[in-house]
C-alpha cells in the first residue's frame, strides 16, 4: 500500500499508490477536495463503464478509435461496468459542477487497465490515452449528463419499479382479502359512514399503481441523451452520426430505447428531465408517507388506540418498556419518504442554479436523485415483506365501531331530509343512544323502516 | 348595508347582510375564521358553478332532482360561473380542510339565487335547499376535489398553456434572428468554444416547449374526478350511475374530458394528481429561472458586465441613479418561479399530511397551485412580450469575445492530442497572446493548417 | 374617475387618473407588471410612511432638506403610515427584484401630497420632488430593505408575540385545569405508560414559549438597518451622520431600537436576517402543526376514535352528513403552518438567489415572510380562542384506557428486571388479560407488592 | 469470519457473527431493516459513548448501579467514545422512528465489551445486562435525543465554528488586502457607482461572522437535554436527581454546559431546538451560496467574462478543453450548501411529522443535521484554503471598468439634480461617450467642477 508510482498531466507529475488504477487528475482532485464522506452508489460507476463501452464501439464504428485500442477499452470498461473497478473511484460527490473528475476517474481507470491488458504498465497512458482514445468524441460536458440519464432510467427500471409492483401487489391482495370486512369510515378524523377495510388497501394499491404510471410518464425524456455535444453542446471533435450511434450501441448493451438528444444544449445546459422524475418520486413519497401513516395509525393501541389492525411483530421492543411492539417499518418507510422530499429540494434548487451552456450542480443533483431512488425502492419492498404481507384486521374492534357510529343515520337524508337527520343525531349525542333509538324516539321513523334503510353493508357497497 | 335578514341551520338563527346571497353557514364560518385576507381566486368559484350546473343536470337526469327545481338551480350556477356572484364569497382560504364553508358558500349562494329566481326572498330555503337540492347526491368531500381538478384542468389549459405557447414561439423567433451570430459558449462561467446566440434561445425555446409537455403528461389523471363519492368516497346517497353523467355534463360545458374516477376513495383521500401537476410546474419554474437569469447575465453591462444582449427598456429606472436599466422583467420572472417553488413545498406537505378517507388540507393546497399556475402563466406573457420580443445582439462585442477566446485552439485536438493542445493554451495565456499565435510560435503547426482547423464558424457548426 | 391628468419623466408624460396619488414612475410600472393579484399588505405601506417621515426628519437636521419642504413630506408621510394612501399603491408584488417601484410609488404619492398641502395641484413634482426631496439622501437600494426590517420588527412585536402569548397562555391554563387527569402516554402511537392530560398541555405551552424566544433570538439582527447606504451600499449622497439621525428618528416614532447596519453593503446585497427571521417562524409552524395533530388525534371520535379530548363546538358541520363535528380549527392551523413551511423555501431561495452589492428578490421575499407572520398570528389567536380555552376532556375514556394498558407493568422493572417483566406482558397478551393478572399467574409477584409497586398515579408523577 | 456465537432475548435465540460485539436485537434489526447504505456518522457513536459513561456515572453515584458493574461499564464505553467500536455499528439510519436499535446496539455493545473485561466472553448478558445496566435509569426515548443534542453542540462547537471562522478570517485579510482597490459596484447586475473591492469582501466576512453568531444564538435551547425523562417522557424507573448528575458528568467530559431540560416531554415529543440549529445552517447556507457565486463572477472569463478576479489554479482541467481553468471549489461550496437546505426541508417535516410523546423521525432528522454540518464545515475549509487565500485581483480590467462606467454622474445629483443628471446619462449612452464628455457638451457644468464633484475614489469612501 505505500508503495507508489508517478503519473503525469498536463500540470506535472503527480505521486500515486502502486495498486490503484485511477491516474493524475483523480489523485489532483484527492487533495483539492477533502470534503465529505459521500460517494457516488456503484450504479453510477457502472453506468460509466456502459458509457465508455458504448462511445469505443460508436468510436470504432466511425474510425475514430483504432480497432485494437477499441477492444481494449471495451473490455476494460465492461470490467468496470461488471463492478470490478468500484475501490478505484475514491472521490466523493463533492467535486466540480460538472462530474469532470468523476469522468476523468473513469477514463484514467480504463486507461490504465486498457493499457495493463495490452502489456504495459500502470502509468503509461500509451497506447490507451485517457483523454485522447478513452474519451474520443466525448467531454465530461456531454458524459456526465449521458451517465446521469443512464442511471437513472436504469434504477427506475430495475430497483424502484419492481419494489413498487411488489407492493402494489401486496396491498392488492389485502383488498382483496378485506373487502368483506365492514370499518367506519374517517373523515376529518372523526367518525362517518361505513365502508370496507378492502377499499382501504385498494386506495392504497392504486395510489401505488399511479407511481408507477408517473415514473413511466417521465420515461421520454430520461431517455433522451446529450452524447455527442462534447464542449458545451457543440459536437466539436465529435464525427457526424456519433451520437446515434452511441445510442444503438447502448440500446444493445442495455435493453433501453435510449435516443439522441435533438438539442445536445438541452441535455447539458439544463437537467429538467431529472428534475421531472425527481417530482414522480416526491408524488410517490407523499403517497407512501399517507399510506405508512393510516397503517401506523389503525393499527395503534393495543388497548387504547384504534386497535382495527394488527400489524405483524417484528422481533424488535422497547429498550424500556418490554414486550412494547412498535411499527417501526411504517416509522421506516415514512422517514425515507421525507428523505425523498428534502432531495426533490435539492434537485429543484440544483437545476435552477445553471447559468449557460453547463449547469454546474450535476454532482449532488444526481446523487439525490440516485438516493431517493434507491431509499425508496428498499423501503417500499420492506413494507411490502415485512409488514403489507403480514397484516392482519381486529375484527371485533371493527364490528364494535360499526355498531357504535353516529352516522349511520346519514343514509336518511334522502328520505327524512338533512335538517331532520340533523336533530336524530343530536339527540344521540345528548341522550348517549344510538342513532336508531333517538330515531324512533323522536318519532321520525319506524324501526322496520330504519333497519331497511340503515344497514351498514348496503351502505358501504357490499 | 346595515340591514340584516335572519337565516336557519341546525345549530339556529344566524344574522346575515340583507343583501348578501350567502347562509347560516357561511355566516357562521365568517365568526369562526377570522384569518388573513387570503381568498381563492375567482376561477376557483367560477368553476364551483360548472361543477353544480352539472350536477343539477346529472340529477334531473337520475329523476334525483324536479325539473322546476333543477332549472332554477342550473340557472342560478351559470350565473356564479359567469361571475356574477363573486362577492358573496366572504371566506379566506383559511378554512375546514375540505373545503367544506366554500362549498356550502356555493350551495347557499345557488340556493338563494334560485329561490329568488322561483319567486321567494333571500333565506327561505325553500323550495330550494342548499344542502338537499342544490348539494343532492353530493358532498364537500366530493364536490371540493371535484371543484379542484376543474380548475386546476381550466386553468392550465386556457391561461399557462397559451403563456408558455407564446413564450416558446418568441424565444423561437429570436433563434431563427440570431441563428448566424456567433459567440463564445461558457461553461462554469468560463470561456468555452465558439457557438451561435441562435443556439442559446433555441435551447430555452425547447426547454419551454418540454414545460408544455409536462402539463399534458399530468392531465390524465387531472381530468379524473372523484365526484359521486359522496361522504367519505362510499357513495352514499348518490343514484347509480350518477358520477359517469356528472361529467358527461361536464364535458358538455367545458369540452374538456373529464372522467368518473373508478375509485372515489383515491380522489378525496389524497391529491396525488395535483402534487403531480404542482412537479411539472416546479420543473418549469426551474427552467424559467435559468432562462431569465442567463437573460439577464447576457445583457448585463452595460459598460462592465458581459452585454452581449440589448434587452428593451420598460421605462422605469432607478431612484437614485438616473438613466440606469435595469432587467426588471427577468428579475420579475425570476421571482415568480421561486413562488412556485415554494408553492410547489406547500402543495406537497399538504399531501402528505393527510389520514385516512379524507385530505383535510384542501383549501391550502388548491390555493398554492392556483396561484403557481397563475403568476407562472401571466410572468411567462410579460416576460414573452415585454422582453423576449424585443431583445437584440451586441454584434460588436459578441465578434470581440469570439476573436479574443482561448479555447479556439480545441478544434486541434483530433490533429494535434489533448497535451500538445494544453501547451498551445498555456503559453497564450502566459504570454497574453492569441492561441494562433502561440501554436504558432510553439513550432507545433503552421498558420494555414491552423486557420483551416481553428474556424470558429465551423466550430459552431454553421 | 375617467378623468385624467399629465404627469413626466425622464422618458416622458404618461396618463394618470386624475384623482390617484401616484406619479409618473408608477404609472409606467402598471403597464410592465400585468401579473398576479398579490399586493403588499397595508403593514408595508405604513411602514413606508414611518420610513419617509424619518428620513424627512434626519435630512432636515443635517441640513439636507428645507424646513418648509421637510414638514410637508413629514405630514404628508405621517398620512400614509395611518392608511390614508392605501389605495394609492395599485402595484403588485410581482415588480423589480428591488422594490424600486413601490419606493417610488411612496415618493410619488407623498409628493403630490406635499405639493398639495403647499396648495400646489397634484403632479407639479414642485416645490416637492419625488425624488430630489422625499427621496432625498436615499435610493430605493438602501429604503425599500430598511422597510423590510421595519415593517418585520413591528409585524412580530404588534402581531405575532401577542398571538402567541395568548396561545401559550391558553395552554398553561389547561395544563393547570387538567394536572391531575391521568392517561396513558403514546410513544410509536402504541401504548405507553402513564401521564398527565397536563402535562400535555405543559408540552405545547412550552413549544409556543420557546417559539417566543425564538423570536427574540433574531430581533438584534432585525433591528440593524441599511438605511444610509444610498446607491449600492456606498453612502453617496447622503450626508454624513445621516444614518444615525434616522435611526434616532426612527427609535422615536416606534418605540423600537433601531440601529445603523455598521456595513450597509451587508444589509443591501443580502437578507441573511430575514432568512433567520423567517427560520423562526419554521420552528414555530412545526411546532404548532404537531400540537395541531396531537388535539386533532385525542379528539378524535366521538365514538371510534381516542376521544380522549372534547373539541368544543364551532357551528359548522359536514354538507351531507348532520350533525358530524370536525376539528376545523385544528385544521386551519395546520395549514397555515404548512404555508409558513412553504414560504420559508420561496425567501430562503430568493436569498440565496443574489448577486453583487444588491439582491433583487426582495418583494417576494418580503411578501411571504410578511403573509407567514400574519397567517401564524392570526390562526394562532383563533386556536387559542375558538378552540384550546374550549377544550375539554373525557374522562371515562381517560380512565378506561389506564385501566387497561398493558405497560403498567414496566414499573416492575427495577424490581423483576427487564426480561421477567417482558414475559408478564407477552403472557398478558396472549390471554387477553390484565398485566396484574399475568403477573401473579406467572408466580412473579404477590398482589400487594404489585398493587404498590404499579400504581399509575405515582408512574404519572402526581 | 463465518464462525458465530448465539444471543438470546425476549423473543429468542439469535445467530451473531463471534468477533462481532453487537447482539440479538441488533442482528434482528440487520434482518428487518434491508434498506440502502447510509449510517450514521462515527461522531454520533462517539457521543453515544460520552452519553453512557455520564449515565453510569450518574447511576453510581445515585445508588441504582453497582460500583464494579458501573466501572467496566464506563471503562467500555470510554472506548466508544474513542473509536473503538465504530465497526460494530452495522445498522443504517433506516430504523425505527425513536433511534431505538442504535440505543440498544450501543446498550450491547458495551454490556459485551464490560462483560469481556470482567472475564466473561460475548454473549453471557451477565454480569452486564445490556438493558438493566448499560441502558439503567434510561430509555432509547430519552437516551436518543440526548445523544442527538450531545452530537449536534459537538459537531458544531469542534467542526462547523472553526471552519467558519477560517473563512471569515480569511476573507477579511482580503479585505484589507483590497481596501483600496477601486471597482464598480453592480446592482441588478448592471453597472452603478464605484467602490472598493475590500467592502466585497468585508461584506462577505460579515456574513459568515453573523452566521457564527447564529449557530451561538440556537446553542442555549440544543445545550438543553431530555435525558432522565425514560418512557414517554415520565421519568419512571430513574432515581430523583438523575438528570442533574447526568449532565454534570457530561459537563466534567465535554466541557460543554449541558443542563437537563425541565420539561423531559418537550425534548423527546419534538426535536424544535434541532430544527432552530437547522435553521441557523439554512442561513449560513444561502450566505455562501451568494459568496461562492459573486466569487465565480468576478472570477469569471478569462477573457469574455467579469475578470474582476483572478481564482487559483487547482490544477484540474476540462476533459476535452485543454488548459481550461473552472472555479471548481466555489462550485462545490455551492453544492454543499444547496445539500443543506435540502437537509434543512427534510429536518422541518420530520419534526414536524410527530405525535404524542415521541418524535419518530429521529434517525433521519439527525442524520441529515449532522450531514449538513459535516458538508457545510468541510466545504467552507476548503473554499478559504483553497480559493479564498490565493485569490488576486485584475486590476487593468478593474480600473478601466471604472473608468468607463456611465452612472459616475450620480455624483451630480445633489448639484444638478435628478432629471438633468439623467439627460447627461442619456446623452453618454446615445452618443457612445463618457459621462464627462455629455456633461460638458450639454453646458450643463464645467470641467474643474466636474472632475472636483465626479471622483470615483472619493465615491468609494476611500
Amino acid at each position: 500500500m505505500s508503495s507508489t508510482r508517478i503519473e503525469r498531466d498536463a500540470f506535472g507529475p503527480v505521486e500515486i499508490p502502486a495498486d490503484r488504477y485511477w491516474g493524475a487528475q483523480t489523485q489532483r482532485a484527492l487533495g483539492v477536495f477533502d470534503i465529505g464522506e459521500e460517494r457516488f452508489p456503484a450504479s453510477l460507476i457502472h453506468a460509466f463503464g456502459l458509457q465508455k463501452m458504448a462511445a469505443a464501439r460508436a468510436n470504432m464504428r466511425c474510425g475514430a478509435l483504432d480497432a485494437a485500442l477499441a477492444d481494449a477499452i471495451i473490455s476494460a470498461a465492461g470490467e468496470l461496468r461488471d463492478g470490478g473497478f468500484d475501490a478505484h473511484f475514491p472521490l466523493t460527490i463533492w467535486q466540480t459542477g460538472s462530474g469532470t473528475q468523476t469522468n476523468m476517474n473513469a477514463n484514467e481507470v480504463i486507461a490504465n487497465r486498457a493499457n495493463e491488458l495490452l502489456g504495459q504498465p500502470l502509468g503509461t497512458k500509451s497506447p490507451v490515452h485517457p483523454n485522447d482514445h478513452v474519451n474520443a468524441s466525448q467531454s465530461s460536458n456531454d458524459s456526465f449528463p449521458t451517465v446521469m440519464h443512464i442511471v437513472t432510467v436504469l434504477e427506475l427500471a430495475q430497483r424502484l419499479k419492481p419494489s413498487l409492483a411488489l407492493l402494489r401487489d401486496s396491498l392488492q391482495e389485502k383488498a382483496e382479502a378485506f373487502e368483506d370486512v365492514l370499518k367506519i369510515a374517517r373523515t376529518h378524523l372523526m367518525d362517518a359512514v361505513p365502508m370496507t377495510m378492502g377499499r382501504v388497501f385498494d386506495t392504497f394499491a392504486r395510489q401505488v399503481a399511479h407511481g408507477i404510471d408517473r415514473i413511466d410518464a417521465a420515461m421520454p425524456r430520461l431517455l433522451s441523451l446529450p452524447q455527442g455535444g462534447t464542449a458545451a453542446g457543440t459536437g466539436l471533435n465529435a464525427p457526424p452520426g456519433f451520437d446515434a450511434l452511441f445510442c444503438e450501441e447502448l440500446r444493445a448493451l442495455t435493453g433501453h430505447a435510449f435516443t439522441p438528444n435533438p438539442s445536445k444544449f438541452e441535455g447539458m445546459a439544463a437537467h429538467d428531465a431529472l428534475v421531472e422524475a425527481s417530482g414522480a418520486l416526491n408524488v410517490i413519497a407523499t403517497s407512501l408517507i399517507k399510506i405508512a401513516n393510516d397503517v401506523r395509525w389503525l393499527g395503534s393501541g393495543p388497548r387504547c388506540g384504534l386497535g382495527e389492525l394488527k400489524i405483524p411483530d417484528d422481533g424488535l421492543t422497547s429498550s424500556i418498556m418490554p414486550g412494547k411492539r412498535n411499527p417501526t417499518i411504517a416509522e421506516v418507510l415514512a422517514q425515507a419518504c421525507m428523505q425523498v422530499v428534502g432531495n426533490h429540494a435539492v434537485v429543484t434548487m440544483a437545476n435552477a442554479s445553471g447559468n449557460f451552456e453547463l449547469n454546474v450542480a450535476k454532482p449532488v443533483l444526481i446523487a439525490n436523485l440516485l438516493q431517493s431512488i434507491r431509499v425508496l425502492a428498499d423501503a417500499s419492498r420492506v413494507f411490502a415483506t415485512g409488514l403489507v404481507q403480514g397484516v392482519e384486521v381486529e375484527e371485533a374492534r371493527l364490528a364494535a365501531n360499526v355498531a357504535n357510529s353516529l352516522l349511520l343515520a346519514t343514509a336518511l337524508n334522502p328520505v327524512l331530509g338533512y335538517d331532520k337527520v340533523a336533530s336524530i343525531t343530536a339527540e344521540a349525542v345528548a341522550k348517549g343512544i344510538t342513532p336508531r333509538e333517538a330515531a324512533l324516539s323522536l318519532g321520525l321513523i319506524d324501526g322496520e323502516t330504519y333497519d331497511r334503510i340503515v344497514d351498514a353493508r348496503k351502505m358501504a357497497g357490499r
